[in-house]
Order: structure tokens, then sequence, then C-alpha cells
């Protein structure tokens, strides 16, 4: 046993971040039977072959993946495909790529985001409006994309016909349209509809396909929907560094992930678990759950110093330190023991 | 069994790419064994913190340790960390970060290489005075690191008085050095030196530590050495794309590879797989040896016609096509007889 | 009489902009003074050599000057000196770094904006600490810089008193203040204070100060009055593409322009112009000054019949399609005729 | 008279540089003209409109004038117009834009150059072969454009049939050809071929054309001779900060350039003031002059301390410390008075 291993508990599960568990066992197991001999580097593998099938069953017959490593570079490497280099992308306020990506899009991409402020995290053609103007006019970063994410960061889910509003809309305006898709599995299992209802059935150009909060080891994908949207992945990816040596790894992962319904006994089980957090949370006094609770994110408004108390305790994250609200987040590997006993201490610090 | 596993053959195995192997046994058992539970994301996990000890008794106690997904982002990244973006980069031509990465360190990091022909890939105190000049005057990048390969492109290996002699000279004039260090534990080994004496104790700043062609499934490091010599790599590596959310599993790797000598054991099957080829070749009449076989990668020259028919039954890439030189690279799990074999087929094929 | 020049009215004049303006006489015998025998190229000429200190007299002996060519460039200039590459810049939404320069701060500086919705178009401490967090999470782009705007682009000025406000908060947060001094001449003349009063004196780091709309043919200065707060500027210059050849020519404008009074009695010119055209339409039935009018700018809302017609006449800019407000600028040569046939055509299409 | 004329020593002229000369009369003369009245800015004037068609009068109907401010902006502007961020340009070892340009074209453009040894300076189809392969692979930088310069840094001049023997194998090759005419007037008079037969008809796609060291205040262009071959300019010109808002005035000079023959008489002077140095020195025992003397400029081998001597009478550049190697340049404004008078003092220094 290591020194690292002796640290680590592993009974130590919280709500911070889906991506604090590890790695599904199906797709640990996906990983060993990839394991032999060896495989043509840089995605000339056959894993890599079959991930387009897998994909296309998934996705319709011109979807191209092009796997990753993480998914602010699924985001870059798919916006960078669409925009010139003096075109921009219009976006939520509270959007991953432009909150919690350390400015990647623009530092490393040179990408505009032109911003709107957009409640529930979600954008509308009317919304779109507001930055989708000053076309022909070198003054102004062109407009060229409309980048969403679902589900959102807010934990709310966008339909397949707000969805395909958005498109449509965009479309009509000469835009495309990008879909972040770091937890499109959970927006899936929520709504129960395929996966193409939201992306390609809907009119998504470019999507960011999540693997990681969805029990990868790693791995996200840029899934090319629409060929005419997305330029030179191929070439963007190597360039953005994201070009993976032993690839075959990174499609046995979302084949496991894939080919069977393990993407979606995952994200339900997420769902579920953040869905009976909030009803177990919902009527003890004092909590307030303020948002809709759509997907695997439950976000509750509690004292400040019941917080405080309860980190101590279980791991999560503070939203809004000026509102006191909280953000908890279930994984694929969350248990209901582990939510009725994070309930239970809720309920305890609150008395 | 999955589809890809359906069409992959196990028993395939040739001399293409070190990274053509997939992952060593134990290091697949360490990240079965940091699988369970939690952990924080982003590089606060257990593993990271113990991988910083790891790192450090290898390499002193100043060394800080920087997990990053591939090769060209280590590199990048590191760079990007040692430089001003007007200052520039002084390599070999045949360094990997001018000839491999698609352009990556230009287009991504913004950084101009100042490039020398080095015979053998490898520079010297006069080589890099070829470059190291025009301080001071901006119609000039302004040299300010000097970027070498342990193991070269070439196979070659630096001893630690020849890095010093690069170190010291590049000191004097006001210079960084970076080392290139994907193949560093062949380097190590093929020497028979403790790695910081390839690294530390000649005065290395910056170095790229290779994972993946040691025996990781994905992963590299950028090491620093001197923490004077590179500013902000955490927040470069965010905006670099490299923060893996799951880093526990990057660093659990590493610790198997360096926490005992499985790096080293690795390192000399490799070296010694590309002896036991070249010493069975170069007496091939019609066969040349033209390179010296110092770690794991033999160059030899054969007629195009064998090479052709060689290929068909083993994967391997030519290097120059004018004038009919290949190269073999031998990996952690290149056998006696996967050697013996591929050396029987040469001499028939050259019959 | 060249093909163009015969094209050209010399009679006509608009209020679209300051930089629509040709050349002030004064400047432009500068640079025919200049013309004469050679001068070394890049900076190295007597003319900026003398600049230097015609920018101390004015902003203390700290300052430090280097012309480029537009206002863009300047601002993109000082910021990337400022910032390293993973830092930010909090500024207004209606800075112009924001809204007109294409892109260029996140296109080429590789520069995120973090912007705050500013009445007036001015920062306050409260309205930066909208955006001043996150310090040391590599998730968040580091703020570094707050740029903010005198006169601002909504026609308002910062007094003294206000910008020092702004940087004292800045500098307790550990954040440096560039200011874009495109009219900070204008602001300057508004308040009757010298130019130190509004920069050095203040607490400003980095000023942009801008030549083109006051009067020069071309040319825009960085200067920065706080050494510690800007590294490199010699080499971001060059790499910008901002380092003119025949820098005497810019030089010499800018000595002209600020060795003597030549800067105030433009940008009193320009600034009381304004004055009278608000004066002059505001009791106009059905003619809205919805905006105070600080500097050279007055902002008038118009029925958009009237705008129609009036610019066919008379060229300016409608700022929001949506209220139908438009914008006005004097420049250093709008005359008290140009405004008094302005006002009367407003007033006869009114009718 | 201000500071800095005080300063100015208007008979001093010397031979470093095209550019340490001022502003032909002419030139100036046209900006006197074009100071009148409003223009409406950033390009949409009068003047720059006429231009269109003095270009097309020169280079034929297709061709499309974008002015910039200066030489290392008009090449790093066209080249980001014709290459995808993944694509690199082939160019001399010699050339501007890789030796003289402080990194520009990597560090703002994102540009791989792939360079060549180039005897003379002038690249070949044989030299272009050394780098034009790779295709289609992305760990290399794609070759997209062969770039060359006419006159060359090494004072040679490309024939027309030499260029069109480039395009030719370039456009075979599925590459495009920028030509940097930083120098462009200097060639077509040293040939007495119109400026059509170096660019349009030789197969040029894109041209930066060099207005500065003709005679220009300040001013250069890119211009389109293939609208296939770029793609963006108006807007990478904004972005990269060189979008002029007075730009009346830099077309109203290239008017006054090329609408007559001002352009062949500039450089019709500075060629003869070289052939005449040349003449003049060649005979002097202990200089050589070791390079064909085509155009503006003339290399000589002189001793070092004689070098040193000269210096402190007349400014030039060392081109090579190695091999003693000076550079003298001629100026549209150097007289036969300045070149005897120079002769006289080398020959001088020499005894």
């Amino acid at each position: 046993m290591t020194q690292a291993r002796r640290r680590h508990d592993p009974a130590a599960k919280g709500f911070a971040s889906d991506n604090y568990a590890g790695v599904h066992p199906e797709i640990l197991q996906a990983i060993v039977l990839a394991n032999e001999g060896h495989q043509i580097a840089y995605g000339d593998d056959v894993y890599t072959e079959a991930l387009q099938e897998v994909f296309r069953a998934h996705l319709g017959p011109a979807a191209q993946v092009w796997p990753v490593f993480n998914g602010t570079a699924a985001n870059v490497v798919g916006l960078r495909a669409m925009c010139a280099s003096w075109e921009a992308v219009i976006c939520a306020e509270s959007a991953h790529i432009h909150t919690d990506e350390g400015g990647a899009p623009e530092v490393t991409g040179g990408l505009k985001l032109l911003t709107v402020p957009a409640p529930g995290g979600k954008l509308t053609p009317e919304l779109i409006d507001r930055q989708a103007w000053g076309f022909g006019d070198p003054h102004r970063a062109q407009p060229k994309v409309v980048s969403i994410s679902n589900a959102t960061e807010l934990g709310t889910v966008y339909t397949p016909q707000e969805i395909k509003a958005v498109c449509d809309h965009a479309h009509q305006l000469g835009l495309l349209v990008h879909l972040d898709g770091a937890r499109v599995t959970n927006a899936a299992a929520a709504l129960d509809v395929p996966l193409r209802a939201l992306t390609t059935d809907a009119g998504v150009d470019v999507l960011s396909f999540g693997g990681t909060k969805a029990g990868l080891l790693y791995g996200e994908a840029v899934v090319v929907l629409n060929p005419e949207a997305a330029r030179g992945v191929e070439y963007i990816r190597k360039t953005a560094m994201q070009l993976s040596s032993k690839m075959r790894f990174v499609s046995a992962q979302f084949e496991a992930l894939l080919a069977g319904d393990l993407w979606l006994r995952n994200a339900r089980r997420a769902n579920a678990m953040a869905a009976r957090l909030a009803a177990a949370v919902r009527d003890i006094p004092g909590v307030e759950v303020p948002r809709p609770v759509e997907a695997n994110a439950v976000f509750a408004v509690l004292p400040k110093d019941v917080t405080v108390r309860l980190q101590k305790r279980f791991r999560f994250y503070t939203w809004d330190e000026s509102t006191g609200e909280v953000r908890w987040m279930c994984a694929f590997d969350t248990t209901e023991a582990d939510v009725d006993a994070f309930a239970a201490a809720i309920a305890e610090e609150m008395r």
C-alpha cells in the first residue's frame, strides 16, 4: 500500500462536485480489457474507430467524434473550430466557459465571449438578441456561435423544444450553436429522452460531450454534428495539446459508457439522489431550496454558521457568499445512504 | 466483449513508438487502488500531495511537480512559465517541440523557437551561441530558455557532464534550461545514474517528466527544479486546459512509477531490447545502423522495398524518405521474443 | 489635384466622431519642421528623447512614454504589460476596450475582461468589488487591473477624487489601475485641472494617452506612471506591431501638442462646442438630453424619423436603436458656426 | 523652435537604413491637401476609396488594398488572413519576418515559420520542397504559405521569372504565395518592370506593399491579389490594432506615391546611389563587396577597426560581427554628394 493510499479514506464521500467521484467499475474494466499488445497511437486504433459508430448510433450518421482530455478543452477546441479568429461566442453570464475555466477561452483560444444575464442559466431567442448584432462592423467582435449548457450550471435543464428554439433563432441569424454537455447525460436522463433529442434533433451544431462527470477516469469529446459548422478539429486538437497518444483508452471508456445503458444508469442515479436530497431537506425549517432541482444539483440557502459546521463533516461549496446559498452535487456513486446521512446531518445542524 | 475489443489483436506488437504500448500492470493496479470514495478534484487530493514527496525524493527538496495530460502540454506549460510573452526558446532543429507538436509552442504558446542544426540532436555551448544574441534588441525575440531533450529524438543520451556544460553556459548568459524528459527515465537507465544527476544536479531549471512512454496510461509532469525559473504554473496549466479534475489518478500512477524502481525496470527493459535489436541486425548484410544506440531507439538504413515488405508485418516508421532510414522504438513491454521475431523477419526480408 | 481630393468636400463637417476631424495646423507644422535629414529609426531619435521630458513635465519624473499608432494598441499594449497571461481586467460594460475594439484585447492580447454594468460609464469601489474576487483560484481568471476611461464613453468625467477612490481601493486589493485616456485632455479641460491631477496624483499606474482625437495626425502613447506596474513595454510594443520606424514624427506631434497649451486649447474648444450644442437643443420641444454633458459628447433622444432626416444633412451615429438615443461629438475644429448650423437644422427637423 | 528641433541636425545623413530618412515633400504636400474638413474615419473616406483605384491600376482589377501602419503589421495581417490557426509559413532563414520582427508572427500571429537556409535570401522550388511536406499530419504544422521578400534582406532582387517559378511550384503543392514588398518599388525599379510583373502577373496571392521606406511618413498596405487567398482582412486588421482612424492620410500618401511616378523616382534614386557607392568602394584596397548590389543595399567587408572609426562619422550597421560584414542602405533622399562624402571617408579610413 502506497503512502498516498494510506491517507485516502475510501469511505469519505461528499456533495462538492460530481468530479470528486472516482471511476465506474465498468469503465475501469474496459480500460483493463483494452490493455493488451500494441495499438496505433494518436487515434488510429480500433477503439477510436469503433467509437465513431457508437456516437453515430446515438447522435446520427453525420456525427464525428474527437476525444480530448477534459471539458475545458472540449469547449475551447470545439468553439475554436467554429469561429474564425475575429468571431465571438454568445453565452450566459453563468456559463462555465465564462466563470470556471480560468479564462482559457480568451487566453488560449483568443475567443471573445459576449455574455448575457440569463435567469436559471438558460438562453432564449430574446436573450440571444441582446448580443446578436453588429454584423459586418469590424469594431465589434463578430457574433458567430451561441453556446448553451445542458444541464446548466444552475442545475436546470433545457427541454428539446427550448434548445430547438435557440437553434432555429441562431441559424436564422447566421449563427451556429454549441452545447456544453459536461452533464448532457444528466439532462437526457432527467427528461427521459434520447441524447439526440437534446442535440442533433434540436439543431445543435457542435457538442462537448462530458465523460468525466458521467463516470470516466478522464476523457471528454468534441462531437461535430453539423460538418459544415467546424473546421480543422483534428489540427486544433493537436495544437491545443489535447491529442492523447494512448487514445485507445479514452475511446474504450466512452464505448463502455455509451454502447449500453451505463450512461443512463449513472445519470439517473445522480439525478435521483439530488431529488431525494431536495425532498429530504426542503421541509427542514430554515432551509430554503430556491431553484428547481432538475438534474443532479441541489441549491440551498442555509444560515452561514450551519454551513460552516456542516462543511466540517461533508465537503460542499458555497455558491454565493452574499446570500448564503450553497450547492450540493450528486454523482453516479452517491447512494441513498449517503444522502440520508447528509440530510440527517443538515437537520441536526439546523436544530 | 465490446465491438472494439473484438477487433483488437492483443498479440500484435511493433516497433513504431513506445506509446503504442499499453499500461504497465502495476500502474493499472495503482489506479484501481485509488478508485474508492471521493477525493478533492483538481489536485487537492492526497495522491497529488504525496506525489510532491515522491518527486522531491528523486529530484531534491526544491522540486515542485504539476501533473498535466501529455508531453506537448508539459513542454508548452513549462516553457510558457519560463518566458515572458516576448521571450524565445533556443532548441535543436530536431527537437520534438519544433518537429512533432503541430506548432503548439507557437500557435498556442505564442513562443518563438530559435533553432540550431545539432548533430546527434544534442546542443552544446557552441551551438547555443549561434542563437544566444541580440539581448536588449526589441527587433529580436529575446532568447530566454535553452531547451534540450534527453534521451534525444535521435536516440542519443546527454551525459550529466554534457548537461552541466549546457546549463553552466546558459546560466552565464542569463538563460534558463528546460529539459524535455519524455524519455528521461531511459536516459538515466542508459547511464545508470539517478534521475537527479541528469536534472537537478546538472543545473536544469524546469523539466518535462515523461510518464506515458514510461508505462503510464496517461500523464506527464511539469517539474520546477528552480523556483525562480518559472512563474504561474498553476494558472498556466489551467488556461492551457491541462488541469485534470480527477487528478488523483494521474498522481497515483506517477507514485507507482517512481516510489519504487518500476521506472528503472521499464526503462532498462526498453533500452536492453533496443540494444538486443541493434546487435541482431547490425551484421545483417545490407542493413546499416548509422547512429549510436544509447537508449530505446534503433535507427537503421534499409533498402526501400525491404522496408515496404517489413512494414506489412510489423509497424514502424520511416524516418527519412530520402535516405531510407527507419526508426525502431522499443517499449517497456517489448520482449526478447518480440525482438528476435522482428530481427528474424528483417534477416528474412533482406535475403 | 488628386482624384481623391476632388471628391473631398472641405466644408463638410459633422458630429459623428472627434476622429473625423483632420490635423491641427500646429501639429502639421511640427511634422514639417522635423522633416529634414536623417534620424535614428524606431525611437532612438532626438524627438522621442525630448518627448520623455515633455511627458515628465506633465506627469511627474517617473513617467515613461512609449508612442504607438492608435488607441486600441495603447490600451492592449499597456494592459498586456500589466498582466501576466492568466490575469484579467475589470472594466465597465460600456468600456471602449469591451465594446469597440473588435475583440482586440481578447483576440490579440489574450486578455479576459471582467465587466460590470456601470451607470454613467464610471466604476466605483463598490462596482469593482463585484468582480474583484477569486484571488488564488486557478478556475477564475485572476483580477489584476482595473481599467477606467476618462472622459468616459458616455461623455461623463471622473473627478480627481473619484479616480483616487478607485485607485486606493484597487491598490488595497493588490490591483493596478489603467486609465484609457483617449479623451483625457477633454477631461482635464472640463475640470480645469492639470493632467497629473487625473493620473499620477490620483494613483493611476498606466495611462493610454490619446493624441489622435486631440488633434494629431496619428499617434497615441502608453505612459507608465508606476514603473513597478508594467513590464516589457518595449518588447510588447514591437510584438504588437506598434513600433513606428519614423517615430520622430509621432514624437514631434506630441511635443507640439503638449509642450505648450495646444492640448488645452483643443480640448476646451471641443468641450465648449458640446456645451453650446447641448444648450441650443435642450429646449427644443421633443429633444431630450438624457445624460450630463461634461466633456465633448452630447447624447440626445430624438424621434427616429427626425434622426433619419437629420443624418442626411450631418453625419452622426445612433447610440441606441431601441431608445432612439443619438450621440453628437464635437472636435477641436468644431466652430460656433458649425454648432449653430447643426442646432438650427435640428430645430427645423423637429418642427 | 522646439527643444527637440534644436537637437536635430538636419544635415546629418547616414547609411544605416532607408527608414532613417524623412518624408518626401510631395507626400507631405498630399497630407496637407487632405487636411480640411471632416472625413469618415476608419477607411470610409474618399481617399481610401480612390486608393483602391490607384492600386488596381498598378496591380490589376482584382486587387484589394488594406492600409495598415507598418511593415511588420502588413506581413502578420496578410499571413494571418491566408492561414488557419494550424497552418504555417515557409520562408528563408534570412526573411525579415523571421529575423527582425521581434517574434511578432509567432507571438501575436500564432504563426509557425518553417525556415530554409537560402543563398542570397531567395527561395526556389527546390528550397521550398525542403519544408513542403507532412500534409495531413496533425503532428506537423501544416505548410500553407510560401513567403518571399523582394528586394530581399540581402539586397538581391527576384526576377519575374524567378517569382513565377516559386508561385507555380507553390500553387501545384496547394500552397499560397505572400510577398513581403517592403522594398518592392526598389525591385521593380532595379529591373525596370512594372509593379505587376513582380506580383500579380507572377502569381503572387497577397502582397505587403511598402510605403515607409519608399518615402511615406508612415503606412504600408496589405494587398490581396487573389481574393480566394485571404479571408477576413478587414476584421484581422482591426483585431491586430492596425485600423487607422484618420485613414484618409495614409491613403492620400499612397495616392501621391503611386498615382504618378514618385514611387519610381524614389526607388531609382535609392538604387542608383547604392550602385554609385558600390562602384566607389569596390576598388579601395581592403574593401570587399561580397554580394551583388541589385537594389538599394550595399554589403561590404571591412577591417573592424575601420568600421569602428567610420561609424563615428556615419551611421550604419554591422551585419555579421563574425566576418566584419557591414550593410549600407541608400534612401530616396540620398544624394550623390552624400555618397561621395561617404566613399571618401571610407577611402580615408582604409588608408
